[in-house]
């Protein structure tokens, strides 16, 4: 018996390896006897007519499981999407070893299996929300898992800005722009950009000069409870643009101020019950192993 | 009226700046009628005989605030040795600005005056413990306010070593070291290792490679309180050694586990009340100021 | 004397400073007797009508003497629009200190005087040509003193690339981008990339990728007469652009080719005869100062 | 026919691998009626009795091609021991592929015969000398093929001094040292420390400063014909030490002055004659192979 009833499953549109997968967890399913809906923009990619397909909107309020089949950048949308339903999340990859989505394929029968009976690790992930304020009003806002980058839309302009935390001036900087990571997105974009990876249970942020003009601008790592401001300079020529995850982005004006912060709503990430960490960044980074006794 | 009824002056040897600073407070504290006690190994720099002269470890036990006349090198020694009293800490800087002994030599009067006044700010700063374990016993220990440092005893000389972080195997590496700092660290050796800044009040260690073999070791934040573990392989010729602060020094031998995690005490800093940390980083790193409007 | 005896002289617009700088030029140049003439757009920054003025290029083809007043940016785009010319160069600064234009505001009287006098250092500063080939057709080109820039046009979106270098093959990486940097430029864009610094006398180009994937995709150097193929890869989604000096910017399709390598003209940059490069470093930079004996 | 008509052998000792590799090249040899002797510690290492062995020094002098068996770093004593005599090297690789020895042992028949038969690529390799200079004489002075490094001899240890490239003051820094690199030792020590990858072919050198105090201090790459020198601080506590590939180690005192300039002799580095430079780096470090067209 498994206390998850009701599933919803999204994924990544037009990939042939999905739907195979789409395929074995119809199976699975049936087989358990645990009623399943499909996203309506998956419907092509399934094995004929006949499913239950619903909005991601109301996959969300009405599963007590939401399955993602596709890569870390599927699940990153999932996240933000679904966020205020805090209803469990399972990743599958579709191809290469994911940081969240980390059941292979391959492996599907077997470590969803598992997972519908109870055998799993329950993870929480924090995500920030941005608000953009201008003249004192929330004009926009948006969310992200990973990463909150304050860039000049257009590549090599730089832009100026000056940063406060918790109320406190920082420093003014010069730069391509600047990323705001949780420790989500601490082994992604920040990581190119030369910042420190994070346990995922830090509750820390860590904010990355991209390409800074000053040499002695270096990543400083916050308390994930930080209130996060960001003025915008007002010498700026391009009116800059805030990124969330690098799948949504916000345009902003000269004066604007984008404060950042943690989002009340955090993921809910569920893992095969072996799962661990630093396994996945030996595996992808090509870290060392064991030495011999 | 202060809170402070016995004060603790220890401070940097043979050096006329401190001296002149000894004089200051002297006649500060007579003028506050304040009870205070000098370490004996300043009794060279005392404007003159007749002044209580106690050790070090007498003082922390008996003094309900501790003056450190020096840069952040003498502090750094204070808050070893101390640390278990858990008397709180004041330092004058004898020269350049410090990032623990924040006040300046020429504010002495003011600055101390209002400390002694009640108008200070209280930081916690944790330390870290360092056990040296062969064949499961624990043959030597240490602490370190800034950092723990695992290195070859002699320069540019790999060794090997496997790390694991509360239990879970993290990586071995072929590296000039591994240095294990606190966020007090990170503003020090940490940081020309290519460490993130980490803000004083996280709750974090972070794990810096010294010219790791790989590229793709990076500098890894995990939680304040876990537990770090690091065997040291058996083929490396050379005995390593282990450094807190780069001032105490502990021998190893290849197979021996080093054991470090948050000491129980923690140190008790206090600044003038309107410090600022992200001051000092701008003063110390020249980051920007603050835009025209 | 002076072995110059016909001046162009160029500048940025619109700065107060340039038309103070102009001004002392014009009495320095009436003194000596001298011919001089300006560049049309900076009619009116002039100290009255009656001045000679002409175009960019006829300044370039009938002048023996350059004087540029502005910043580097400034002088980025005279040498890039003048290099057919190969008139010498010499740079005045509007403010701080530049690495091409090393003469002060207030020096302008007494630096200038020195070079018209003959008291100089000539320095080679070479340029690089970028062509963007299509089906074997040279579609556009430009040229660069700084640095040619591949990148995806908007920022934060990655690219694919395929990188040869003399005819062979080096990597292909995804990346913001890459930067090919002369020894000039190295101190500018590259070196917030994480590039090295060259000095200006040698012949060659440094490669920086710009936030890899790859954590071990680092700078590459290689000879300057080296030829440099990128080859745009045809899955990325945006039409990435090529930047020259930040300055100018061609788009480029998916599958074309850019070659990179020496432009046959060269900048002949004049300096103050007491000139020294790594004085300039150590000013912009903060280098330490020489130590007491 | 061969050009090479009296081989010499050297390796690496006590290996199973270089054993084996001995006995291939005996038979290579004798098929090819080729003289060959070997260095007489590799003795114990030859399949029996009744081979000509003689000193390395004997070798370099009568032999027109040195084989090298066993890693880079055998390699490198090789080329420092042997450098007067310019003989041509090849390096036979005895386990994981280096940057120098670059034949793979299961490759040694078909390699080895090819480069003996004429088929080969030529490339020269440039050396540096180091001279440790005290009161105006040279006491000391040593050679290296990756590099020479300044250290203070126990790690962590800050030492002091200034650095100086053809008689021109550069900075004075703080740091764990100084890395002065050839192309070749590039993707060695200076690699670790943050350094660009130089192609062989440069005329260059990198200075890369390890652990700077300083966070504006940066790799800087010069001319391979420059006169590098150091002076020691007189304030450094420790004697520092020069390392020449990190195999010899020279003391110094505080107030030396190392000279650093290119060996007269240069080493002549044979490869099979299809043998690419980067794509020895795609495999040493992962770097990405061609796209799909």
């Amino acid at each position: 018996m498994t206390q998850f009833k009701k599933i919803g499953i999204l994924g990544r549109l037009e990939s042939a390896s999905v739907a195979n997968t789409l395929e074995k967890l119809i199976h699975l399913l049936d087989d358990k006897n645990i009623e399943y809906a499909f996203e309506s923009a998956l419907k092509d990619s399934l094995p004929g007519p006949g499913y239950v397909c619903k909005s991601r909107a109301d996959l969300g309020a009405e599963s007590d499981l939401i399955i993602v089949v596709g890569g870390d950048g599927t699940l990153l949308g999932v996240a933000r999407d679904l966020a205020e339903f805090e209803t469990p999340v399972l990743g599958i990859n579709r191809g290469r070893l994911g940081f969240l989505t980390d059941i292979m394929p391959e492996e599907t029968d077997q470590k969803v299996s598992e997972v519908l009976d109870g055998d799993y690790v329950l993870e929480h992930r924090f995500l920030l929300e941005v608000k953009v304020v201008r003249d004192g009003e929330v004009i926009q806002s948006g969310s992200a898992l990973n990463d909150v980058v304050l860039h000049p839309g257009q590549s090599i302009r730089m832009i100026e800005f000056e940063l406060l935390v918790d109320g406190q001036f920082v420093y003014s900087q010069r730069s391509d722009g600047l990323i705001v990571s949780t420790p989500t997105g601490s082994t992604a974009y920040a990581l190119s950009a030369g910042g420190p990876i994070m346990h995922p249970n830090m509750n820390a942020m860590v904010l990355v000069p991209m390409f800074p003009h000053a040499l002695t601008s270096r990543p400083l790592m916050i308390d994930g409870d930080s209130r996060v401001a960001i003025r915008i300079g007002r010498d700026n020529i391009l009116p800059p643009q805030v990124s969330c995850d690098a799948q949504e982005h916000l345009p902003t004006e000269a004066g604007d101020i984008l404060e950042i912060s943690k989002l009340k709503h955090r993921l809910n990430l569920l893992h095969p019950s072996r799962h661990e960490y630093y396994e996945t960044c030996r595996t992808k980074l090509g870290w060392g192993k064991r030495l011999a006794e």
